[in-house]
């Protein structure tokens, strides 16, 4: 399964809005129609967004290939992507890293070659990324596991086989997975349209359960671990992820069931200090009050959006990256992830 | 604003599965129809189901009037009531009301009579001590107080005012409330449907929010208190209500906020030792994976649907009846209110 594919001169994402239903790709030609779809949705999942930008740059430098003003050109497309969706740091990351190319590009004729060379090694990468973290966090569990998780983390999240989801994927390869409980995770509900389409299309066991039921699975003695994914990693360990993962994560504490963050190296913003510095995206009100366009709140009634919220380092178990597992507190451990220094 | 309305040969329900885009009243004549309706949650809250399954035991006996078998066919309407909802127990407590009007009555002629005079009491009643609640619930709190509350436990829910709603109603009154926060309340949706269809016709303020997004709200110190209402309330305090009442509990626990049952005496249930003896409803998957009859997850995936949880009396600040406010623990309070003492 794949969600974004790419020639130098298109992107073309699978619509993430319309599935499970349809199966629609939609083609991108500039860097502003990319930014759009990744305010739309139409693209989500840190991951995901990281690389699509990547490729929306190269796209850009690919459009104004001998125009004078290309250098430009890619560098305002550089920030209309950083600013699409404020939570998520690895476009962030992603357009440093085209950044960093173009600064050590002088040759203007070059710029095409060398930032689509980066975007592909950036898509490679994720994808060589995400397996070495399923296989880190599988490491972590036994036999018969039954995991829950939140949102979706799967290949539809990033370049391909997931975070969260390639833990999970890990596990159901190794024979360890008993059972998956998919938040269906509203107002998106990216659980219920796109991790069940995942695990279905892969033959993992799951039943999708309302957000409001994760609390009385873990009560009834149901959930073995919670395993989900990030969109910031502050310095301290705190993580912004999908709303809805503050809440499990204090369910989680309560039960003494272990609560686990996987997330590549990308992910992780030492610049933050801690989460109270991550911005929290809101988000319409009427993405709650309607689902599928259809009005399920009376007419005049509003609602709260916040897109995401913030997880403090201490109620999480370990941050699982590339690199092995993070434990609290989470300054040293984290610093030595983004050195590329294994733990565990 | 009221959700159910009778006479001695018909009772009429608000269909509550159509609000708040259409108000469809449906008309019955008879108890097993009343039954069917209860099972679909045309009608719906535990004193709702209690007033209209008495009703459609009257009924029964109207329409069997001068009939040798009306004897009989009262006493099966009952039986077939008893089982149209399993966790609730005010239906249960309503028909064993009706069963000591037919002990009492020698004279079969009398029947409908005397079971359409013990109906209509038990309609009355409920709003009387909704009203009790609410003042009970509003002595409480202060000024300028902000409550998260679940589902839907207004008019709708009762014959009349509400529980928990009818002590946010009460607050409102009396200018103590600054703001609700209604839980959509998933899979049902009876918090963004119903809970705000009557916010927004009382004209109190509030906003709906995903179920997902009340610990974020408590982390931000947006909630001074959650009050909920509770569909079976157990001799130590132990309170089944709709799914994610649980979290809630442990959630407000968490963050210090006081989190409070608000049910009339009916709703108490002594027989019931704790919460592991209340029978946990499983309704259909369907109901999660569908929203309006609209498919949201892909063909073929399947969901849990415990249509209730049960939140343990230690994590119950205080248990609101028309007699004052219970505390834990709750074996001895709880069964001062049921003999009608005071407490606070």
């Amino acid at each position: 399964m794949e969600a974004i594919r790419w020639t130098e001169d298109r992107l073309e994402l699978l619509d993430q809005t319309r599935l499970p239903h349809e199966e629609i790709w939609n083609t991108y030609h500039a860097a502003a129609e990319v930014a759009a779809a990744i305010r739309d949705m139409k693209v989500r999942g840190a991951p995901a967004i990281g690389t699509s930008g990547a490729f929306g740059v190269a796209m850009e430098a690919h459009r104004f290939a001998g125009d004078a003003s290309i250098r430009e050109r890619v560098r305002e497309a550089i920030s209309t992507l950083r600013t699409a969706r404020p939570t998520a740091v690895n476009l962030n990351w992603a357009m440093d890293r085209m950044e960093e190319v173009i600064a050590q590009t002088s040759d203007d004729a070059l710029l095409p070659a060398k930032l689509y060379a980066k975007a592909l090694q950036i898509a490679e990468d994720d994808v060589r990324i995400n397996r070495a973290i399923g296989d880190v966090g599988a490491s972590l569990f036994g036999d018969h596991v039954r995991i829950l998780t939140h949102c979706n983390t799967g290949s539809l999240a990033t370049t391909g086989y997931g975070t969260a989801l390639g833990v999970i994927r890990s596990l159901h390869a190794q024979g360890q997975l008993a059972h998956v409980y998919a938040d269906e995770t509203r107002p998106y509900l990216q659980g219920a349209r796109l991790t069940a389409f995942e695990l279905l299309h892969e033959g993992i066991p799951f039943d999708i359960i309302t957000d409001s039921m994760a609390g009385h699975l873990m009560q009834r003695g149901m959930v073995d671990a919670v395993v989900v994914g990030a969109d910031r990693v502050a310095r301290n360990g705190d993580t912004a992820n999908k709303i809805g993962t503050y809440a499990l994560a204090v369910l989680a504490g309560y039960h003494d069931i272990p609560f686990y963050v996987a997330a590549p190296v990308s992910t992780l913003d030492l610049a933050t200090t801690s989460g109270v510095d991550i911005p929290i995206e809101e988000r319409n009100s009427d993405e709650v009050t309607q689902i599928f366009g259809q009005q399920i709140a009376p007419v005049g009634a509003t609602a709260l959006h916040p897109a995401f919220d913030v997880t403090p380092g201490r109620l999480i178990t370990g941050i699982i990256t590339e690199h092995g597992v993070a434990r609290y507190p989470y300054e040293h451990s984290l610093a030595q992830h983004v050195k590329g220094e294994k733990s565990e």
